[in-house]
């Protein structure tokens, strides 16, 4: 089992949420601390045409949950998207945390070879095997997210740093 | 072989690095188009204490070489980190891309459970298992660069997309 798809992305999404929610609560305190209104750093964005840091962490989620629930072949959860403060977003991690701890490796038995379809029936459809569809697409999507989002912080004067990034582990 | 530790690496590594020289040829070239000095857009960071563009990329390239040669039980290959150019930058993630390519997937036989150690003998050595090097430290460390690097030139106005941060595979 110590190679197996579980393996590749459980724990790896596990870990950098947990760094994600560590990040979030230092940027929650810094606005405390400097008296910023929390819609200064929730709203802000690297370029407009840029998702803003609450999104970031919406999707960093998303990829998350879909990503593991799909390999695990289990229904991906339907999240709503109507956080708007640092705790709905901490609230929102939890519950990701707590959909993928739900997940058992056993679920994750012949993943590798599973066909997983995104969007599937529309004109952006794509076909992957359960390998390809976590260490092609899933992983770079999710640390895409987690990055940005750390990155839109930082850029933002809070004073976190690549061992918040990274988590524990 | 086909969840190995190669598997899990190298190409991840490969399809990364291709998609970070696209993204900076694609900076190269709006840096021309717009008369732009290049070294506004290679000295440019996000916070006065994180990495300019053109440190993350050296330091995306060292992970993607260091990582893959330590699974490998193969020397890490010393690179000066003299480039100055968005050619030099060019030039070192083809030579990341060479010696990546020039390991087999049999040098990763094992490599899951061969003990790793990084800046053996400091203070800050750490010691891993193949599988948690590559799981909890080189793809986290590796993503992170190559991302934040993409964030920059999208700060900077640089017409990239997610697709060309995801490269092609």
């Amino acid at each position: 089992m110590s190679n197996s798809l579980y393996t590749t992305s459980i724990p790896v999404f596990r870990q950098m949420l947990g760094g994600l929610s560590a990040v979030l609560a230092k940027a929650e305190a810094h606005a405390g601390a400097k008296k910023i209104d929390p819609n200064a750093l929730l709203q802000a964005r690297l370029y407009p045409d840029m998702f803003a840091l609450l999104r970031q962490v919406q999707v960093a989620s998303d990829f998350a949950k879909s990503v593991s629930a799909r390999l695990a072949a289990a229904p991906v959860p339907a999240f709503e998207d109507t956080e708007q403060t640092f705790a709905d977003l901490q609230a929102r991690i939890a519950k990701t945390l707590a959909f993928i701890d739900s997940l058992s490796p056993a679920q994750f038995e012949g993943a590798d070879t599973r066909e997983i379809v995104t969007q599937a029936g529309t004109p952006k459809e794509k076909r992957f095997s359960g390998q390809s569809y976590l260490l092609n697409y899933g992983l770079p999507h999710f640390f895409f997210h987690v990055t940005t989002a750390y990155a839109i912080l930082r850029h933002n004067g809070v004073e976190v740093g690549k061992k918040d990034y990274i988590g524990t582990y």
